[in-house]
């Protein structure tokens, strides 16, 4: 093409630290013509994650380099890690991506918090367009964690897992994901006034039993599970820590292994001692970012894993609180004004960012 | 021989776990000569060990199977773990060992709480009768565990490890130990009055630094220790949980692995959630029993090691409170007086009992 077409990115960027409000501006930026293998990209839709926002108060160890390469005077990175984007020009070089496919970021620190961005083919992975736009845009961090962990650790068909927060997005994936293999899952769950309701959804999902903290912490109940399970639950997930994490701890067979992942209670892992020493328990971390960077295939055949699962029925998109971000209509205020109130929620359920 | 000699044998048995003063008591019985390739054997002396007591308690999982061997009307065990003998008679088809050889059990559950007991070859290993009694009597837990834990898991010259619970005797065994290997060893003490004694005394014997729990919580000495190590701590030891092993997990390189062998301060092992996932720790136990059981070529293995380095002067033997049982003079009432007393004082150094 002899014609330079310009694309008007707008981004939520930020060059410093601090509360994630107070940081954030939008910015705009010219990006010219794909050129070699790059490819432009136009977003379709966001998620907020918890770690985005760790990432933008600084407390987040995996951060994107900033620069200066969006125009700004001082160094900037544009927020967020995970998005759904449709491509909508490709670089001579390009070989296997088309305009109008369906990609998201194969590595983290991407910038997905934009109206448009541009990559290289080799950082990108495709998806069908039969997949929603929140199951696309979302693939990457709670789906692609739950995959894993279940897939991983050598489970079988008929084995246990326990997981604590057995409400979180993650651990609905492990309940439907574990029951597409036949696994059996434990889910312990907060105390609450609609128990009964969630752990009737909970189980038409996939987790086997559901159980409250309180019956988590307590001795009869950790008999009947001991007598339910064999004594044989293999793999433990914590995204809790404190009490929680070691009450399912308990409840593991000899030499089985605990996978932490998240710690929602801000306290630390607990595990009593003689379960280390006479019961062999290992305690390990989990952190998909840290996985795709030592072996980006694994993100790649995972993804097509959960593609396939999305598309026979047995895995539901995340719920989310959807918010829209028109793209011809927002003014850069509009735009920074959508952002922070959604920031300010970002504990509050996962919120969405919509592109239209 | 034609002529038939009877052992007579002065044992602590225990039908019953409880209180240990309450269920120990002493029981005659006869040991007839040595047939096919058993031995007999005098005992020089036993040590009194935590997990003795907390076999008679009942809540040690490792115990001796209760039997009627000798002469009881309830099944009985013979109390103690660990202790030196002397061979007096042996069978005829024994092969390696012969009357006079000094030797420990290969196993636990041994019974070594008595003046003789009767044990087949494969179940002995043999030491050099050059040890001193306390050195080879107390061979089999406190060293053997600090021998596998610094040689077990790829520590090289010049790495660091770092160990709470400083004093005790396996980690005064650890840094002899590691200090013949050329490791470094920062072990973690107590605050008490004498420190700077303490101190001196164990970075004689081969720590290479050593600070109070209160420095082990203070983060600018955590600095100076990052400083200090190259931030490469490959491995901790942990015998005290709770905050103790936070803050030496919190000093671990990543990808580190903290090992659990003991719990002192009767807390939880605590981990902040950010090593298990940011850092990628691993935490292990370690029961050098199990580990016998598994492998019982390790324990010949590190008990040759351990000699070598008592007969080099590498290694001091643990400073036990000692006590003598005169086999001739005493009565089975002072024999139970002599050890619910010891028993009583178990946990106020380590207490020995010699035997003469």
């Amino acid at each position: 093409m002899s014609t330079r077409s310009i694309t008007t990115a707008k981004s939520i960027i930020y060059s410093s630290h601090g509360v994630p409000q107070d940081v954030i501006r939008v910015h705009t930026f010219t990006i010219p013509d794909a050129e070699g293998d790059s490819v432009v990209l136009k977003s379709l839709g966001f998620p907020i994650n918890p770690s985005d926002i760790n990432q933008l108060e600084g407390v987040y160890p995996s951060k994107p380099e900033k620069t200066t390469k969006y125009g700004t005077e001082e160094p900037a990175a544009i927020a967020g890690n995970e998005g759904l984007f449709e491509i909508v020009q490709v670089g001579p070089n390009v070989k296997e991506l088309s305009v109008g496919d369906h990609v998201i970021p194969l590595f983290s620190n991407f910038g997905t918090w934009t109206s448009h961005n541009v990559a290289q083919e080799k950082d990108l992975v495709k998806l069908p367009k039969s997949l929603s736009v929140v199951a696309g845009a979302t693939i990457s961090v709670n789906p692609a964690t739950a995959y894993q962990l279940v897939s991983n650790y050598g489970l079988e068909k008929g084995d246990w897992l326990i997981q604590n927060a057995g409400t979180s997005g993650v651990s609905q994936m492990v309940a439907q994901i574990a029951k597409s293999k036949g696994i059996n899952v434990l889910s312990v769950i907060r105390d609450r006034s609609d128990f009964d309701q969630v752990k009737a959804k909970l189980e038409a999902q996939g987790a086997t039993k559901v159980i409250s903290e309180t019956e988590n912490g307590d001795r009869a109940v950790g008999a009947e599970i001991k007598k339910l399970t064999g004594g044989k639950i293999k793999i433990a997930l914590n995204s809790v820590g404190g009490v929680s994490s070691s009450n399912i701890a308990r409840k593991l067979a000899p030499n089985a292994t605990m996978f932490t992942y998240g710690g929602m209670s801000k306290k630390p892992v607990s595990i009593p001692t003689s379960l280390f020493i006479f019961k062999n328990l290992t305690c390990k971390g989990y952190w998909v970012t840290e996985n795709t960077k030592k072996d980006p295939q694994s993100k790649i055949e995972t993804t097509e894993e959960l593609v396939k699962l999305y598309q026979s029925g047995q895995l539901k998109e995340l719920d989310v609180n959807e918010h829209t971000w028109k793209l011809d209509e927002f003014s850069d205020d509009q735009i920074l004004e959508l952002l922070k109130g959604v920031v300010e929620n970002a504990y509050n359920g996962k919120q969405f960012i919509r592109i239209v």
